[in-house]
């Protein structure tokens, strides 16, 4: 949450500012603001409530300058408000700091250091603004040692951007737990949360590692580490297409989003299986995943979902035990693990928290990881032994569709490749090639189906306060992610059940009309969850059926191809993501944006 | 769901049933009947929809008799209704049967035996009767070889009690997957799903299984096995005191049970610790325990969410590791097994028809197994290896509670007993007598401020449409336990979350005002708990915090007793059964039978 930019040496700085916004939007917008300094004493302050639009609107043709910085907001202290808005300001109005993270003591340094020093907002920024003026201006410290006294004073995750209207020439840079890259170019250079952001102006990034500081002018980089030693790190170019970042003819980016799943899930197979039968994996990971005795797949939101899928396939092609665990609880209440754990974090982003926390924790334990990621280079991939690759395409939307179908198909990848080499009883029935064309085929057929589902979605979900989602087994798990998507976008109270397991008390939820949707395409379970579709239409409910194609019967709505049963997620998703996307633009919301939601959760 | 009474041998008849039914009525009450025969050539058939009182209402003077059967029902197959309600008479008007289960081949059934048959209702119920009707009037069978053949024909559960109005003197009886008991009378018998309903009548009772049919006669009991063999069965005698099963001066049982909780606690203690420190279990049960290498706690509802509070207890305390299952996902998605698991089976009832069938197959698998019951003698507790008894005391309101405090108990009491026969290093630390007396004065405190949380509970939920309750590892099983109490019986879609995970999709669902209560008790987390507090409030949320004191903080609403972080549900749990009970209360609603639920989940 929260996305910051930086510039300097760019006559276009503040179109490069606003532009950089708007591609980091996904990462929270709320309120936004830049700073922008014209290096012969000119400068300007813009901070808006709302989104980058607003911002956009509220900067005049005067705010023009050659170094910059700028935020968008996603609130963790304080509602959304202009003073909340950063850039923070300390008192002295000499020094300007945007932030992308928490600082867990800022009452503490408050209290310690900042007695009688006025605040005007409520969050955590303005606490290390005003700390690094008071290093300045009451200490005597200069500016970088200030900084630098400031961060170890701090506990807590950020990235820091920061401005001495001092030295205009220079923009002071700090990242602990929260992303942030330097990008490089020819007598300019820029600051990013995130590559896309400022692919326009250069693809060759310099990662930063935690607890680095950087001095950034136009022509130089200064990295040191904790010890104030310097460090030399070479840029590394990123493979970003600027049109891959737009969003064409689609009206939404969600939209686009859903119709490009054939398409990724093709690019995955020719990325990743070769003619013979072999896959293009590391092999030294699959001699890792090999030894280890159980697999831990960690991850929080649409990517626990997808491991959660991923459980049922690995167990029952590669016959080895899988647990998968939410991100935010498993880091603070590790279960007794197996001799022999591997840990598999999923991630579109690579950047969230509560997943890399985790990670910090298996890397200190000595634990093997694979990081399975849409960016290249991101934390996860970095910090992780290995990585896969989502190759998705950039992911904009906040509700992710995409990744998790491509995140599934690297998980049935990796058992069949496991299964092969394991030489597994029956693991060549396992016709993973021909699934996957199967179910490419599969979800271009609903994409192509799109008028229906927009009908259904009106029948359904356009009116309604609430919504059920139900499956058994696999469904169960595709059902948690049906209404994860519906719920976060449309802001329907939707909810995903086993369907054995909404008698045992939500079932009193159920009145006339309430919608109920079901997800059957195992035919060990399918008479069980109609059985419970006739439970709930007893009590009132309107049942809208998603099922595979040999389990179908007349009355049915939405019939999705028939794929191996442990990989039906990847079609009996996509009419759901099609019913969020509608039935939100039916009630009126912005699809791509939904409120109080980030995309790449950096805050843990 | 539905339960089942019938009488022979009695001049009371018809008050016998209703009030059985009455007794019952916590198995379902969206429809209700009874058929009543003097054996002198009058009988009567009486059904309402709705709950017992219609039913009683409808019944008038002049139905009476000596032989009778009932019925309340909670429908699978068909809406309630006047004629979905049992007992269903076939088209000649000469059988009548109740019925409580599920005939999963009824279509078949129709289709192949039944056409032509004028049908009057939609239940599944109705075909069954019809075709004991075939098999006598077309078939020309007597009506104990044609119930037989039906029994044969049908697949699926069922408890039935079947009337042939040419042999008044008889009661059919049969009994699969469902529960089912004979009383035992001086000059008469009963038929019901539970003792409960016939302790005024008799405390002799003989237990059926699966696959019996029996003849019951004012005098005798015949039992016959599948094979047509003759069984002998001893009566037990049933230890229920008819004052356990009133709600004496409290306005609705589940105040009073919620009361009960510390009381329940003292119980446990004096049953099961005894001075020197040891426990009063079977050694074998500790021995077969010690022996596996995991245990698999496999649960529904409420008593899933005492079990998902049981694993970190005792993978903390006695370092064994524990999976906790969902009963309707794992019969049909096993995972793979651990080399020598033991399966632990929580279900108030001991009848929970998707935790039965568990049982059944890993009883086939040769598993080792516990149930943890409050029913002794119920189906699960006999088809276990071992027993434990909570001792809890009827518990009749639908939404559970001292049940929930009672399983959590049992878990700390076997997870400290292993640990002290295992020498686990640090079990000593684990005061559980100690701490256990700190939880059952912590809940008096707690129950004896009802006049607050009914304050809070107005001011939080009495006009809301949703509702969160948040929390961190053993606080965030106590909320998903929170949630759904509050969802049962409020009709507040209300959802339990990990605190951590609700910024990843969810938190989209917060609005101005909507509440968010969190349950703070581990202090590992509780910075990070209140993080999220502080995210939702920058929302609009309005928070509740339920914390313990060592963790209290000004501003906080609730504060519970300091207890060994993992057994904090034992208190932490109070609070917010409280708030459920007066917001139900407030919203206008009955606390002890909330819409479409039944308490005892005897269809899976």
């Amino acid at each position: 949450m929260c996305g910051i930019v930086g510039v300097i040496g760019k006559k276009d700085t503040t179109e490069i500012l606003l532009n950089g916004l708007q591609k980091l939007e996904y990462r929270g917008y709320d309120s936004a603001g830049i700073y922008v300094n014209d290096q012969a004493g000119h400068d300007y302050l813009v901070k808006e409530k709302g989104k980058i639009a607003e911002l956009d609107k509220a900067v005049g043709p005067e705010v023009q300058g050659t170094m910059g910085i700028g935020h968008t907001r996603w609130a963790t202290h304080g509602e959304p408000s202009h003073d909340n808005a950063h850039p923070q300001v300390s008192a002295s109005g000499r020094f300007y700091l945007v932030h992308n993270g928490v600082i867990n003591n800022y009452q503490d340094l408050k209290a310690q250091y900042l007695k009688g020093v006025h605040f005007v907002s409520s969050t955590d920024t303005e606490v290390a603004v005003q700390l690094i003026a008071e290093l300045v201006e009451d200490g005597g410290m200069d500016t970088e040692s200030a900084f630098r006294k400031a961060l170890s004073l701090i506990d807590g995750s950020y990235a820091f951007l920061l401005v001495d209207r001092e030295q205009p020439d220079k923009l002071f840079v700090a990242k602990n737990k929260s992303p942030l890259l330097i990008g490089v170019g020819d007598g300019f250079n820029v600051v990013c949360s995130d590559a896309l952001a400022m692919v326009a102006q250069t693809k060759d990034f310099v990662e930063l590692h935690d607890g680095e500081m950087v001095v950034v002018t136009k022509d130089k980089i200064s990295i040191t580490d904790e010890n104030n030693q310097p460090v030399e790190r070479k840029p590394y170019t990123v493979n970003i297409d600027a049109s891959d970042i737009s969003k064409g003819t689609y009206p939404y980016y969600m939209l686009k989003e859903i119709d490009e799943q054939p398409n990724v899930l093709r690019r995955l197979v020719s990325e990743y299986m070769n003619e013979d039968g072999s896959f293009n994996f590391d092999p030294k990971l699959i001699e890792a995943l090999r030894e280890a005795d159980k697999l831990y797949i960690v991850a929080a939101g649409t990517s626990y979902h997808a491991g959660l899928v991923g459980k049922p396939i690995i167990e029952e092609v590669a016959k080895i035990p899988v647990e998968v665990e939410l991100a935010s609880e498993f880091g603070y209440h590790m279960p007794l693990l197996s001799k022999k754990p591997f840990f598999i974090y999923l991630t579109q982003s690579g950047e969230t928290a509560d997943s890399r926390q985790v990670l910090v924790k298996t890397n200190a334990l000595g634990y093997p990881s694979l990081t399975i990621t849409n960016v290249e280079a991101s934390t996860l991939s970095r910090e992780a032994d290995y990585t896969i690759l989502l190759h998705a395409g950039p992911e904009i939307a906040v509700a992710s569709t995409k990744a998790y179908t491509a995140q599934i198909t690297i998980e049935a990848m990796l058992a069949k490749a496991l299964a092969v080499v394991n030489n597994v009883p029956g693991a060549e029935d396992f016709d993973l090639k021909y699934q996957l064309s199967l179910a490419a085929n599969g979800m271009q057929t609903i994409v192509d189906a799109k008028a229906d589902l927009e009908q259904l979605a009106h029948e359904f979900f356009a009116n309604t306060r609430n919504a059920f989602y139900i499956g058994r087994g696999i469904d169960y798990w595709a059902s948690l992610e049906a209404s994860l998507k519906l719920k976060e976008v449309s802001y329907i109270q939707a909810e995903g059940f086993a369907a054995g397991e909404l008698k045992h008390g939500t079932i009193s939820l159920i009145e006339n009309g309430t919608p109920v949707a079901a997800i059957i395409t195992d035919k060990e379970t399918a008479s069980h969850t109609r059985g419970n579709v006739q439970e709930v239409e007893a009590r009132g409910a309107k049942t809208l059926k998603i099922v595979s194609e040999d389990l179908a019967k007349p009355g049915d709505q939405i019939v999705v191809p028939t794929l191996d049963t442990v990989l039906s997620p990847l079609v009996s998703i996509v009419p759901t993501q099609l019913l969020a996307y509608y039935a939100t633009l039916q009630r009126g919301y912005n699809v791509d944006q939904p409120r109080n939601l980030a995309k790449s959760v950096t805050v843990e």
